[in-house]
């Protein structure tokens, strides 16, 4: 048996990989580099440091940062390799090279070792690598477009890296109904502009479009731009198609808007992050396309004044609200300052966004127009600006879209993503302030407010593990004494495991164990993520 | 010990059973009487057939109809009732006449001999009773407002109901965010009331809101009049609070949009009919009360005519389209003839029903109109009324809502219910027409064609093995070959658990079964329901 190594990934596997950033940075992504195991690495056991191949700074390999022991798992050896070559002939990649950008998330804060990646078409073909694999004792890590946030696309140590890379075909689109039936593997974007042109839109919309697969949003339960409006992907996701830990394929791949025979087991997988089976195919519901978008953007005062801003919105637009955004002034002072973004409205203490869509231009702008007027008279509102073009719609957007890349070019970032009461959403921001004082460069807030979703950040000159032990628990017990989520919309994955406990009861927790062993037995599916380890 | 046999079930736990009845038949319900075992009949072991007390009907015992056996639960003993009586003192129900209305379903289909009755008032009184009867091995019949549709609500054999008639207090409600926390025992129209009088409305709204319980409405996943515009309860229920068979409580009851911390475990439970876990508590978004209803009631000239007039509404209407309900030419026959409404419009092959719900009456009326200029003009609506007052909206709504009381009027009735690719959903009420010809009395097809969802009927003089014969597996088989749903919203219950395998492969079923074992492995939790037994 011979290996084919596949030259070169195709554009879209790197895509896949640092897309995201390359939708954003723009011209920054021309020099970056991925950095992983080189060629010469190669050992079924090894998980060592290797120094840069590029001179770019190295990312520390997940297991020396974290304290986490690899389970025993079996290695890959050449018969396994020769046995996924019979299943996915010429896409079964080694080549350390290629392996570099799988293994290392786009937030460069974890890299594993991983030493394969298979790249298959069909969901036969995954179903074949799993019952391999689950032979076998190999560990899986199931990778969509790896854009995750808290480090559960990428191995840990050297699981196996199953990419739906080219599993990116339309299976079908309704167009009376709206309904999408798609392989998992689908870029969001692409798809967005696959039922734009048939006059619907996709449910979700997020700044990692660009790159993110539709199947990994599933499996994250992503959250977005389009939420407050829209609901969740658990009343848009219709069916699913799911390839079990051993390789048994579940097809619940229904497209009918009710369905109440028995329990509904794709909810099992959605946002179960890749550890109970891998979703290949996907059917979804698509709103039809609105005829008119109208963004607002608005300075208020003060934050009591963004919850009474919020409120009148829900009041007078009603049904074609369908973003409610809010950043506060040092989100401002980021994007100018390291994206050159110009601040459309007089400085203030914080800004929303609103967003309608709607299916009259003339009745959304008179709604719109009324809300403004009755705002800026109250003085809830101290200056706006209204866009209808695209370009200035874009514009306005891209203030809070890119808040994200503004922080990261900072420097050292600590993320969280928070659910609270929304009238309680900014005391968290004001209390850490205080408490990390000059520790920090900057504690800003941001977030979808409609959705009491917060992203607390906090940047400093480089990771500081003072500035952590300021940071947590402290964040997370705050958050469970409000009985919020400490994670709303971006999941548990490896970082963020441990905390579970804050926003889950020990009967909550122990229930899902017992769910992943059903489901997982030998727990080779996405290991070390979302669930702490058992006691 | 000394057992108190409450002298007369409360007020709200007739309603829980015969509500439904009152709300619709009104005047007729006064004669109306439940049947049951009598006083008497107190056995442990029996099931015994009971002349009817009264003179009317007599419903047939669930096992001599169906081909079940009892499964070797406990049965209850005295010592057992001491200690329901230590738990809920003064709520432990043995009287058989008090038990009669909860061991019969509304539709009087299916019935029970259950010999006690348990009201418990609080969660920890929930998990005290399901702790003796799982380490007693006693089974339990969870019981709402006792309005199902597939024989889910009530006992097969000797069950212990345990009713949430008593559980019904609102614990909080957020006035900005609309999110409602109540137990699960709250009746729907009554939580419908106290959110709209804080400018809110309940995610669902279904015929029977007069006594169903929420708590019901989210075990059975039910849709109803809202689903098109509101979705599904698995997006609109924020959180559960659920104990288990062995008694653990389990604390899912956030108030959050989002929360992603590990596997959504509440999901579990909407939807499972009771059989892996009892609701007692609930959380729920309850979107924005609307300013502007409008109502408008078309007469068809053709099936292909209400898909273009669907299509139209959803374009034309967008955002503010909250209901597109339909019924054939029969169903107004039946509602004339049996309940003596009269058709507002011109006698039609088909009707439609559109509700639109908005911010804006103003905006709401123009949308409306120029919709309803184009389907006339275009002849896709031969006739048509509208309705923005709440009177006529009412008597509308009445001529859709109140086709169920017709039909059980009519006669005898197999019903379905069933969802379908939306082009198709009449085929098979044509089919059926010709193939049971003047062995029905009427095959009628009506339900909410927004979302697929049809409800077929068919009646006949009395129950009839042939026609059964001729409807089932046909009907089943039918929708299966459309990859349809064998229960839309109705659930499997008793009476349909055995068609599960028409809609779900035996991968899905093996892995339902596997999940109750995890969660009931006694299987104590309502037994006999929504899974077909294991071979």
């Amino acid at each position: 048996m011979v290996f084919h190594l596949v030259p070169r990934c195709s554009a879209r596997l790197f895509w896949a990989s640092s897309g995201w950033r390359r939708t954003y940075i723009q011209g920054a992504s021309v020099g970056l580099k991925w950095l992983g195991c080189p060629r010469d690495s190669y050992s079924p056991l090894a998980c060592r440091r290797y120094s840069s191949v590029s001179g770019s700074p190295e990312v520390m390999l997940t297991p020396e940062r974290y304290p986490v022991q690899r389970l025993p798992f079996s290695t890959v050896s050449e018969e396994d390799l020769a046995a996924f070559e019979r299943i996915i002939p010429g896409r079964v990649i080694t080549d350390p090279e290629q392996l570099e950008a799988c293994n290392v998330d786009w937030l460069r804060s974890v890299r594993g070792c991983s030493k394969v990646l298979l790249r298959p078409q069909t969901t036969e073909e995954v179903s074949q690598i799993l019952r391999h694999c689950h032979k076998r004792n190999l560990a899986v890590n199931p990778q969509g477009g790896n854009t995750g946030m808290v480090g559960g696309s990428v191995p840990v140590f050297d699981e196996i890296i199953l990419s739906t890379a080219l599993m990116n075909q339309v299976i079908s689109f309704h167009d009376v109904s709206g309904i999408l039936v798609c392989q998992a593997g689908c870029v969001l974007e692409e798809l967005s502009q696959y039922v734009q042109e048939r006059d619907f839109i996709m449910p979700l919309d997020l700044g990692a479009k660009g790159s993110c697969h539709i199947g990994g949003n599933v499996a994250t339960n992503a959250g977005g731009l389009r939420f407050l409006r829209y609901g969740s992907l658990r009343g848009t996701v219709l069916g699913l198609e799911v390839v079990l830990a051993d390789g048994t394929i579940l097809n619940c791949l229904t497209s009918l808007r009710k369905d109440n025979t028995g329990y509904d087991l794709k909810q099992l997988f959605i946002g179960s992050e890749g550890t109970l089976g891998i979703i290949t195919a996907v059917s979804i519901l698509c709103p039809p396309r609105p005829k008119a978008v109208n963004v607002a953007f608005l300075g208020c005062p003060g934050f009591a004044e963004v919850l009474q801003t919020f409120s009148t919105c829900k009041g007078m637009l009603g049904e074609i609200l369908s973003a409610f955004e809010f950043m506060d002034a040092e989100c401002m002072q980021l994007v100018g300052q390291h994206l050159h973004l110009t601040n459309p409205v007089q400085e203030s203490p914080f800004y929303v966004l609103v967003e309608t869509s709607g299916s009259s231009a003339g009745h959304d702008t008179e709604k719109l127009t009324s809300v403004l007027e009755q705002v800026l008279n109250s003085g809830l509102v101290s200056d706006g600006t209204i866009a209808t073009d695209q370009r200035k719609v874009q514009m306005l957007w891209a203030l809070r879209e890119r808040i994200t890349e503004a922080l990261s070019r900072d420097g050292y970032v600590f993320k969280y993503d928070i659910s609270l009461p929304v009238d309680r959403l900014y005391d968290l921001v004001i209390d850490l302030r205080t408490r990390v004082g000059p520790r920090a460069k900057h504690v800003v807030g941001y977030g979808h407010l409609g959705d009491g979703n917060l992203h607390l950040n906090v940047t400093a000159e480089a990771f500081s593990q003072e500035l952590l032990g300021a940071l947590e628990p402290y964040v997370y017990a705050w958050t469970a004494e409000q009985r919020g989520s400490v994670s709303a919309e971006h999941g548990l994955g490896f970082k963020k495991k441990n905390v579970l406990g804050y926003s889950k009861p020990p009967v909550a927790v122990k229930l899902m164990q017992q769910l992943k062993v059903l489901l997982d037995p030998k727990g080779i599916l996405n290991p070390y993520k979302t669930l702490p380890a058992q006691a």
